[in-house]
């Protein structure tokens, strides 16, 4: 049997109950579920970096695990909440792209939009629908409720992200950093697939000219100097030894990358 | 049978291992239990805040739910701790304020007044009754015990707050605001059932004289606009559409808000 | 039977997902595992601080748990992974010296070090054991694997940190501050058996000469006071009642207190 695993994905941060809130109606439903934190750290209204949080993520899990991911700046409004299937998981979401690079790397193997109300809380406010909508519809999803009945079946998502892929050609691979990390790493969309040849073999050019060379991993480099390396997620990143490549160089999601 | 959910809120934020600490104890009595964080980041000995979190959160959660509420400035002098029943749920508590905003909402079915140490850890520290007293508590209530036998049945508890209610008369409604949660919302103690007209037909001002038009979403404000709204919770809230109205406003728990 | 408990200590931090994979991981193994966070806030790459959290953490765990801690400059270079059982408790980890303030207290029942692939994922990143190395293995662990077989018994760890312990002489104790908790309390290595008398017949001096009245609790003080006193760790402390002390005194993990 499927374990009964829900993770949630926010950008509620951790100063207030609303993510608790969350977890006591998915227990209300299903005691036994296990409730793990991916993050609720996604800033603001961010789509783009809950896309690739949970893309990062989703390979780590068991099957059947329902993800739930509330970054939902449209909450109240007429954004629809999709019911999705892709890699063997499940995936309750506003359908405002933050599933979508689940989805252009895995593909969907079911999309529904959640309009059945009986599948929900019986008060819906107007601000709240990851407690009151998309908390409800995991509980009863992974009870084992057909994701079918929760609406209507379409063919596909409704909003996707640009693409996450860099730009290859023959001799070069053109990407972007996408966010920093904890530990300050620039971290980009070039994927270890995306490179011609591997890592040791070639050379980082970063949009400001500055040439970085390119290491297994950080313990190799010296304390302090920059370097690239493909991360734990099979993404280029630029770090820091010792340090935080995103307080050395200014950066955001325009920076370009080239390998 | 009640699941055994053992429910946290404390101000020890989550730099150092008090909460796993805490944790560690109730795992010891009873390896079933199912832990959840409500917060643990409430200001430093904000014993209204954290009264707050608990009055939002109750709600969401089963019935039988123990939630453990950590702000103890007291600890080590002689404030009681208390085991309270109100709404179907349990709390164990500093008897200093932190539940009186449940109680005051929901009524306490039975009061105890926790003076039995064979329900605590051998050795109680001066500084830690969250792990030391509190903990095992919740543990002995999650398992079944008796909570008439952790001390002696009370009337009340010893200390309220001032009351979280605004002051309602015929034409308007005077509230302040509580505090600023993740997004840079200022929650109020206006809840919309103090309020005589819904929502969309009412006025808000801010202490400062600013008019703010009620919306009942942030997606239907213009974007960087100030709207106020009945958030999550039921409670008045003022927002800035995609921006932060706690960097908008200076505000204490002192700012009034007019309806 | 031991429950499957596994708690995590790092320095992941609560932006990524990180910790998510591990947890992960060690569901897709292990289901019911209960996953615990000791922190996931160690300062990057502070062994000496994660050293710490184990040490004070421990002892509240139930028998059987396992915890991974990763904090782990070295991911990806040569340094050992080892399973260590100590205080009853088991212990995945890079020997870095993280562990070694638990052993040298508890000393170490067993020290596996941990060269057998079959027991970690299948493809294994440079740069993040926690997920590819460390949490398999604790996923066996309790799942029931004799960690003999998880590589090679060794007779101790083979990085220790300085010793934890102040100096002791007749009439005084010379002890360091380790770290600031979230309260901005001074954790120091001295603990309550270190001293010569009682705490409230001790007096203490820091390190740039103030002396500091020692108390048993922080609400016996003057609001606003400097004051020591032995905290929930049994670690003699500096704190400031209804304050900061890491605010009030510029401090080093050089800074010496004498008690």
């Amino acid at each position: 049997m499927t374990p009964p695993i829900v993770a949630f994905t926010t950008d509620f941060g951790d100063l207030d109950g609303y993510v608790a809130q969350m977890k006591g109606v998915v227990l209300s439903a299903v005691p036994t579920a296990t409730l793990v934190d991916v993050t609720h750290r996604v800033p603001p209204q961010d789509v783009v970096r809950a896309a690739g949080v949970l893309e990062d993520v989703v390979e780590a899990f068991p099957p059947g695990t329902v993800h739930v991911a509330v970054v939902d700046p449209g909450v109240g409004t007429q954004r629809p909440i999709v019911a999705v299937e892709s890699v063997g998981q499940r995936f309750v979401a506003p359908d405002n792209g933050v599933l979508s690079h689940v989805v252009e790397r895995h593909g969907a193997k079911l999309v529904v939009e959640c309009t059945e109300p009986e599948f929900w809380r019986a008060d819906v406010s107007h601000t709240f629908h990851g407690r009151d909508v998309m908390s409800p519809l995991a509980a009863h999803w992974v009870a084992g409720t057909d994701p079918r009945r929760f609406g209507v079946v379409r063919d596909d998502l409704s909003v996707r992200l640009p693409p996450s892929q860099p730009v290859v050609d023959e001799s070069s691979v053109r990407g972007r950093v996408m966010w920093a990390d904890h530990f300050g790493n620039l971290i980009t969309n070039v994927r270890i697939d995306d490179l011609p040849v591997e890592p040791p073999g070639c050379r980082v050019t970063l949009g400001d000219g500055t040439r970085v060379p390119v290491h297994a991993t950080y313990g190799t480099a010296e304390p302090g100097s920059v370097l690239a390396l493909i991360g734990s997620s099979g993404r280029l990143e630029v770090a820091v030894n010792g340090g935080s490549a995103a307080e050395r160089f200014a950066w955001s999601r325009e920076s370009e990358t080239t390998v």
